[in-house]
Formats: structure tokens, C-alpha cells, sequence
């Protein structure tokens, strides 16, 4: 027997509804190339949502097309946002970081046939658009400065100038495409997730929850975290569904930018990789200034080290959350939320519990399991590969039928790719990617935790761990270091020293290599895959690999 | 073209499980007869919710089956709430204060097969279970000491005591209906309103959010409006999705009890109706007492009083949140929270906000019309009926094709019954029910609006206002008041002084009534038809007729 409750779809239209009928004096700022201190309110963005609407009717964009976009955090990448899902066409974010092959390949896999770019990205999808099969127009993210070889092109600003200020959105069925983004490329190819207008709001709405960002009227949120990154996170549409200011910094994500938005915004919650959050911890440290207005801020994308999070704790009094999730899963997964008992603690019992990656939100089903498939006990000692379930997670990639096939179990739930631990209060810490992890002598080795110790040293201002092959113990860790002080010196013995007693002893890195800067992927994280090739040809002395 | 995210349906077992996963020491205090300090953890829960789904099973009870409950705010009904859908079934809760044919009606019209029912009221249904075409069986909410004649009954710790303590929660639709509630009867016979389990989730995710009543896992969380009335605006769920402490109040809701009980568990969050904070308002005055752990009280059912609002804000430093629902709605549709701009405004201006029950959650879509259907301006001023629309509002009644159909319009909304405005902010002010409105000389009174105006008048405890008929202006409004010391007295020039000035010269009452008491509805509401029944014979002297 059904309910009695109306069909109301769960659509992305719905969310900008609510946004421009009850909140339509809050504002959106945004920082672009043209203009550096724009802002306007939700009234004015409805407008021009409508009038790109109606643009891409006109231009004959239909339902389910792909729509591409290659562009920065600002509003007209927000405005594309909602005029793309809410014509029922699908908002395809490339990622401007990816290697030129890989863009090229995405836009051919996705069969996008417009896109709209960032200035600054012109030159660099010029050969691709010219030779691309599927693309029709290239739309230039600003008022006509800049023009486009070898494809029809015009601006943004002429695309939706003449066009109405209203538009009537269509209602249609809540689990249509609404959205594309393909993984970063970290360990292989990037593969696309298509994610639809249900997943797209739940998620959104979660996001909003006090046991995950905690967004309400109140807030002012900058997403630093991409616009062409899994959807900022889902911020996009968490912020216009509660009704928060929006803080859109473009381009500029060094420490000083971010500082200098976040104080004359009077941000009160942020989200971001830790690589940006490292930068800002320096421009804060270095000049010695504070962030009084803001409460919260949400680390993910990879782990951030402890002595991030007893910096913004401590000296800033910052409730720092540590959250993961992935492309495939809109991307929220778990949050590190401390649970009343633990507000007791003391302050490293804290940090030690902040640095895991905490229990999953409502609507996400986590297992770990052994290698068999069967599940391992909640004891923050058993390391498994991680398997997740919920509303807002793939079910399998775009056009992709074989390579999403094996990534699935019996029960539904899908591969991560991550190896963990989940602990007997339920939170989950990431110990590595199961393509990184190192086995040493028939252990694991977890090169994550050992980065993070790596990194507390005083001089360390980076580091990454890889396996090295070795004939005694089959693989040793190597340790990379970058140093906070060009040109000072670290030794392997004064690292040893530091690491005895914070990690155990067959865990000690067999060599240590200092460089000048690690190689990082598109988001942020560091580049596994270049940086074994780059140690391609290393091997251990015997004296360094047998001295644990 | 549909996305390709997993279909995930949004199940109230999986609340269930989320919340004894991820949250399993976390506890449930309950006051019952039986056992007036009784407190468990959620693991604790989990199993005798898994005993009572086997039990549930083992009488026979299949999907879609109404099971129904008679019981007050304890962790038994707890369990019956997660038990009965969990399976399946339906919850269907039965309001004990309505009136013993209403009750029986119900009960056949829903055609329930099993009845819980409190010690308490055993005697109350009795004669109803006896005379029954369809309960099987009664099961009294107590461990043995209570038997009822005439029908099949046992015990609950007897029905669940021999079973397994775990549990294979089925998949299904998530359409599936869950719970069944019937209207308060206000204003006619209750009409049966069908839940599912999306409604359910979708809603209960909803009053987590900071824009709502703000639940995280930090939180304690008293619902004293009962599990009788609208699955009790949703705490029981959105408790547990986010691992919340909850505090079950028993039957005992006067002052005192509610004072120890929130002082005793450090009570962050509490939803009642204006009735019973009018009780705890007062025994806080009287006895010079502090709530400092309550951050939030969230009041709705019927208009909250200026002067509640000043006391709780002022003198118990509590963010006091005026809310509007109907059973209809699951019951959630808007909640007064002031935007940034206006927490810089006097306390005046603020309460004169927080007055007003406020904006849609995201989810709920509001309209007011005029007497043709037309749309009326969001300026504050013009007032018509109300008219909602979203994932948790009622598609029409259950079992009563006929009366449902005029209560829908062509664009899918239903009607309230509520006359209203909407300021240019968006929020919404409940002027009057559609049944109570007062016409007279041609223009609308808000009888709401006159209540709370007299019940600030500092000899006045409660105050209730109703049309009676008159030659001149058709209608008058005739003010029936409650004084706060029997006894004392209080003139109709007293109260026409008060209220100059803070009313339209024409909305002075034609007379006032002083009484002992006004006649409550199950839920708190007074009695508009039961009070005009009481005044049935009144008539104005025609020298109050015509002084206005
Ligand atoms: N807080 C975190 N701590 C550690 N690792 C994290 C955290 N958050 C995310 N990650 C890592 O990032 C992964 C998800 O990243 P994303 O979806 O952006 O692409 P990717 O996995 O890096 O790329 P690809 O799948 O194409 O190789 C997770 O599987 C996990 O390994
Ligand atoms: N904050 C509030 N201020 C004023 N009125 C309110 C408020 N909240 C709820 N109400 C009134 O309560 C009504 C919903 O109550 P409920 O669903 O409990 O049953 P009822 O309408 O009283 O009963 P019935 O529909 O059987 O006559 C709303 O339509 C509205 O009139
Ligand atoms: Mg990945
Ligand atoms: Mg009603």
C-alpha cells in the first residue's frame, strides 16, 4: 500500500525557486578576470539564470545534451549551473588542471556541444575545440574581450543579453541526468559520473545539516574547492537551498586572496583541499593575523595533517572538519564530527580523533572488507578495502559498461579504491589507496599516516611516501620531503628520530629524498603515479634497506 | 537521459540502522508509568525493536497492515514507531484525547487489527475493542499488571519477551505508506492522513537543518508535542538520523515535571505547542528558575503570544522559533527564523518578526489567493487563503476520495484552510482559519491577531475571540478571556484602553466574557466551535453593538 503524499520531484529548479522567492536580497559575490569585486543578489541572478536559459533554448539546447564548462568559482559559472540542469540538459564541469589529452578525451567521450570557458582557458581548448567532432561553439566567460580560432565563438555576456528575464521550468522526472564530472585522474584514466537531480538534492540538503557543513541562513560560505571539482562539494546548491550568502573566489586561492575574502565577507564557512588550506595557514602564520568570523571548515580531498588541524583549532579557533568523499559520490561521504563524550577530551585525544575522516552521514552505508569479501569488525585495528552505498552514488560510470561492472558487489555497493579502518564510535580513517598501499615484509604499511607524522617534523613542509620494490622485504617506504626552508638540510637520521615512537619501527621510510616540490594532480592531491616514475630508477643501498 | 546513481529508497529501517550503527551509545530517556527514570542506549533499542518486529511478524501482521498506538511520549511507542514500519506496516497513532466516538470511528475506518495502548487508557477503549470488527488483539504498554475485557490482550514485554533480538529489514518502495495520523478534528471530523516513507525521511532530514529546528549529534532533544500528533513534527526520526539524545516526556507535561526533566538531561532543542509553554513559563516565573542548557524551543500548533516570545528570549536567553504545520504536512511547512539583517534590529522589531510563523522550508511551496484563485502579493498586507504544495503534504485523505478532490487545485496545491499574508521577506503570518475568520462591516478581523494582542494585557492569562452575529455589521467580535487570579476582575473599558492604539479602531471586541476556563482541543488548540456552541445565545446590547 502506497502513501497519500504528493509526487513533488526532488529537482535542481526547485532549489532556485526557493532561493530567489524567499531569500531574493541575499547576496552572491564573486570574484572573475573582468570584475574583481562583483556582487549582486539573488534577484539579479535569477534574472540572468532565466536569460541563459532561454539562450540555450534558442541556441537548441534539448534535455539530456551536454553542456561543457571550463571555468573558475564565479557567478557565471553558478549561473550556468542552474540554467543548464534546469532546462533538463546536463552541466559537464571539465577540469582545466587535466593533461590536454585527457580534456580532449572527456569532451569526445561526453559529446559535449558547447562550452563555455574562462578566458584564461582559451588557448588551451583552442586545437581541442577545432578539432573536436561534437562541439558546435565555444562561449567566452566575459563581456567580448576575447575570441576564439577555428570554431564559432562569441562572448557570455552577448549570449544572454537579449534574451528574457523569465523562463518557465520544466518539471520532469527527478532521476534525470543533471550533471557530469569526471574523477581526477589520480590513479588512471578519469571516468564520468552522471549524477541526477534526486542524488543532486538530497545530497545537497545533507550537506546542509548540522552533523555535516552546517549551512543555514546565517552563513556566508566560500567554497574554495572548485566549481569543476565534483560540484564544490555540492555547495553550489546547499548554499541557495538554505538561503547563505555565496563567496565565489575565482581564480586567486593563495593564502593573502583567500585571507583578504574571507575577512571583508565575514565568511563563516569554508571548504577546501588541505594543499590551499596550507597556503593560507602560512599567510596567516607569516603575518600574524586572525579569522574571527569563521566558524568552520571542511578539509577533504586527502588527509590533512595534525598539525593543520591543532593550527586553525587552536590558534584560530576554528572548528576544523575533516570529510571524505569522491567524484562517484556526489562527493560526501564521511564527516569528522566529535561526538558529546569526546568534546571532553583532551586536546591531542581531540586531534588524534579529528585526523580521521569521520563516520558517514545519513544516506551513505560504509564495510570494510578482507580479501575475501567478508566484512571486518568496527575495531580502528582491522584495515580493509572500503565499499559504499547511498542515493548519491554511482551506480556505474558513463558509457562505461565494462569498467563499472567490476566495481560493484552482490549486495550493490560500490568500490572505493580506499583501504581502511573504522573504529568502535563508528569513524572511518583512510589508510591508503589501494593502489598506493606498501606491503612490507607481508604487512601493510599505511603511507598516508606516515605523511602525517612526516609532516608534524619542524622543517617539513610536504611529504610523500612511496613503496620502493627491495629484494629483502619485497617493498620499503620511500619518504619525499619539501622542505619549509629552501635550501636548509634534513638528514634520514634526524627523520628517524623524529619518527621513532609516533610510528612503528618496520615503518621507518628505508631512504629519504628531499626535493624542491612534489608533484600534484589537477585537485590538489599529490601524484603518486608521476612521483614513483620520477623514482623509477631508485633503489635502496643494502645498508639503508635492512637497517628496521 | 537518467543519471546513473544507485537506487537507494528512503526507508525509515535504514534511519534504524544508521542511527544504532554509527550512534549506538547514544541514549534514550523515557518517563513511563512503570519505570519514571528509565534510560538505554540505542543498542539497547535496536534489539527490542528487532523483538517487536518478530513479534510483529509472528501475530500475522503483513505490509500495509494498521497497527495502531495509544500511548504517550515513551520509548515502548519509540519502538512501535520503528518496529511497524520497519516491517511494513502502518503506525497508525491515535490521539486519546479526542472524543470516544471519534475515536472508534477512526479505528474502524482505518480498520486496524492490533492496538497498543497504554495502561491509562485501557479503560477509555475497552468498550471500543470490545465492540470491534477489526483489532484481534489489544497489547497494554506496561510489563503485565493491566488486563482488558473482552477481547484477546497481553502484555508488552510479554509479546516481545521470548524473540529474537535481530532482525532482516525488508526493501520495498519507498512510497510505501508508513504511518497513519488523522487530523485534531478542530474544525470537523478527523480525516486520515497517509505517510510514506519518503515523506517520512525527506521530512525528518528537513527538520535537522539549521534553518529548521537544528538537530546534530551534539544535541538533546525533548519533544513534548506528543507521538499522538504528526509522528511529533518528526523528532522521533530526525532524532535518530542524526544521533541526537532524546528525551521522552511521559504524560507528565506540566511545568515542574518538564523543568526537572530538561534541567536533569541538559535539554538542547524542545518542540511544543503555546499551551504547554505557557505552563513551564509560569512555574519558571514563580519559582525564579534558568533553562541554561535549552538553546532552542521550537512552537507551533496554534499562534505563540508576543509576550511568551519576550519572556523565553529575554529572560531564558532561548532562540524561541515559531513554526506553522499541519497534520496534512507531515507537519512541517514554515519556520520563523530571522535573516542576518534583521538580528541587528530592536527587540521589538525582532519579536514583531518572530510573531509571524515565518518562511518554507525548502520543500514546501506556499501560495495565498484571493476569493477567485488569483495569486496575492507577498506585501505583508494582503491577506487570503493559504495554499501548499511539496514532498510531504498529502495527496488527499485516506478512504475519502470525495473529500478530497476540492481540497486540491489545478496546479497540484492544497488548501490549508488558513488565511494569511506574506511579508516582502517571504515570511507568513497566520491571520485566522478560513472557519474562524470574523467579517464585519465587509472587512476581515484576525481573531488571531486580537488574542494575542489581549493576552498581553497583565490581568489576562488566556484569551480566545469568535464572530457572533449582528444586525449593523453582520459579524462582532465577542472576547472571552481567562484572568490569571480567579477571582479578580477586569472591565471592557480596561481592556478596550489596552487595546487602542495596538489594534484597528474597528477590531475593538463588542463584549467581553470572563470565564473559568476555554475548551481545549487533544492537541492544545482552543475549541473555536465548541466555544461558539458555549455562546450559541449570546447577543450585543446595542449600545457595545455600535460603540466601536
Ligand atoms: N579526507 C581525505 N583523506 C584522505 N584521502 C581522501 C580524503 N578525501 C578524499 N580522499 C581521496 O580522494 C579520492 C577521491 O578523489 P576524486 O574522486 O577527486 O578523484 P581521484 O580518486 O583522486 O581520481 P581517480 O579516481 O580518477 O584516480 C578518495 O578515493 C580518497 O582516496
Ligand atoms: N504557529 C501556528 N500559528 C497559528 N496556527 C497554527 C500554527 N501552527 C498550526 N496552526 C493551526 O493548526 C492547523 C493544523 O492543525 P492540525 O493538523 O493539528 O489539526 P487541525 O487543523 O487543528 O484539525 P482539523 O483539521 O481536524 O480541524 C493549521 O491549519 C493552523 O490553523
Ligand atoms: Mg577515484
Ligand atoms: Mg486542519
Amino acid at each position: 500500500m502506497h502513501g497519500n503524499m504528493m509526487q513533488w520531484p526532488l529537482l535542481i529548479s526547485s532549489i532556485f525557486r526557493h532561493a530567489t522567492t524567499y531569500h531574493h536580497d541575499q547576496e552572491i559575490v564573486s570574484v572573475t578576470a573582468d570584475q574583481p569585486q562583483f556582487r549582486y543578489t539573488f534577484t539579479d541572478f535569477a534574472a540572468r539564470v532565466c536569460q541563459l536559459a532561454n539562450a540555450l533554448t534558442n541556441a537548441g539546447v534539448k534535455p539530456g545534451d551536454r553542456i561543457a564548462t571550463m571555468a573558475w568559482n564565479d557567478h557565471r559559472h553558478l549561473e550556468l549551473y542552474y540554467a543548464i540542469s534546469g532546462i533538463g540538459a546536463v552541466c559537464h564541469t571539465i577540469n582545466p588542471r587535466l593533461f590536454p589529452e585527457q580534456i580532449e578525451y572527456i569532451v569526445e567521450h561526453a559529446e559535449d556541444t558547447l562550452l563555455f570557458a574562462d578566458p584564461m582557458f582559451v588557448e588551451l581548448i583552442t586545437p581541442i575545440t577545432a578539432r573536436s567532432n561534437t562541439v558546435r561553439a565555444v562561449i567566452v566567460l566575459d563581456d567580448g574581450a576575447t575570441t576564439v580560432d577555428g570554431i564559432a565563438s562569441t562572448s557570455y555576456e552577448d549570449f544572454i543579453a537579449c534574451e528574457a528575464e523569465t523562463f518557465a521550468w520544466p518539471e520532469f522526472d527527478e532521476n534525470s541526468a543533471c550533471a557530469l564530472c569526471y574523477t581526477s585522474g589520480t590513479t588512471g584514466n578519469p571516468k564520468g559520473v552522471l549524477y541526477s537531480h534526486r542524488s543532486t538534492v538530497l545530497h545537497a540538503l545533507t550537506v546542509t545539516t548540522p552533523n555535516a557543513l552546517e549551512i543555514g541562513m546565517q552563513d556566508a560560505v566560500l567554497p574554495v574547492v572548485p566549481l569543476f571539482h565534483v560540484n564544490a562539494w555540492g555547495i553550489p546548491y546547499a548554499a541557495l537551498l538554505s538561503g547563505a550568502k555565496l563567496v565565489l573566489p575565482g581564480a586567486a586561492l593563495d593564502g593573502e586572496s583567500l585571507y583578504s575574502l574571507m575577512e571583508r565577507e565575514a565568511v563563516s564557512v569554508t571548504a577546501g583541499v588541505p594543499t590551499v588550506w596550507l597556503g593560507l595557514q602560512k599567510h596567516l602564520q607569516e603575518n600574524n593575523r586572525k579569522l574571527p568570523s569563521l566558524k568552520r571548515m571542511i578539509v577533504g580531498g586527502s588527509a590533512a595533517p595534525s598539525s593543520m588541524i591543532e593550527y586553525f583549532e587552536t590558534q584560530q579557533d576554528v572548528n576544523f572538519v575533516h570529510a571524505w568523499g569522491m567524484t562517484e559520490m556526489s562527493p560526501l561521504g564521511t564527516v569528522c564530527r566529535l561526538k558529546p563524550a569526546m568534546q571532553q577530551d583532551s586536546r591531542e585525544a581531540r586531534t588524534a580523533q579529528k585526523i580521521k575522516q569521520g563516520m558517514p552521514v545519513f544516506g551513505v552505508e560504509l564495510k570494510i572488507v578482507d580479501d575475501d569479501g567478508m566484512r571486518l569488525p568496527h575495531d580502528g585495528e582491522a584495515m580493509g578495502e572500503l565499499w559504499v552505498r547511498g542515493p548519491w552514488i554511482t551506480s556505474g560510470y558513463f558509457r562505461n559498461p565494462e569498467g563499472s561492472r567490476s566495481d560493484f558487489d552482490s549486495e550493490g555497493y560500490f568500490r572505493t579504491g580506499d583501504i581502511s579502518t573504522i573504529d568502535s564510535q563508528g569513524y572511518m580513517r583512510i589508510c591508503d589507496r589501494a593502489k598506493d598501499v606498501i606491503k612490507s615484509g607481508g604487512e601493510w604499511i599505511s603511507s598516508i599516516d606516515l605523511e602525517n607524522v612526516a609532516v608534524g617534523h619542524p622543517k617539513v613542509a610536504e611529504a610523500a611516501v612511496i613503496g620502493v620494490p627491495c629484494d629483502k622485504w619485497q617493498e620499503r617506504p620511500l619518504l619525499v620531503v619539501v622542505l619549509k626552508k629552501p635550501g636548509s638540510e634534513l638528514t634520514l637520521n634526524e627523520m628517524r628520530d623524529f619518527l621513532t615512537g609516533k610510528v612503528p619501527k618496520w615503518w621507518q621510510p628505508g631512504a629519504m629524498e628531499v626535493v624542491d616540490s612534489l608533484p600534484h594532480t589537477a585537485t590538489g592531491k599529490i601524484q603518486k603515479r608521476a612521483l614513483r616514475q620520477q623514482f623509477a630508477d631508485f633503489s635502496f643501498t643494502s645498508s639503508t634497506e635492512g637497517s628496521i
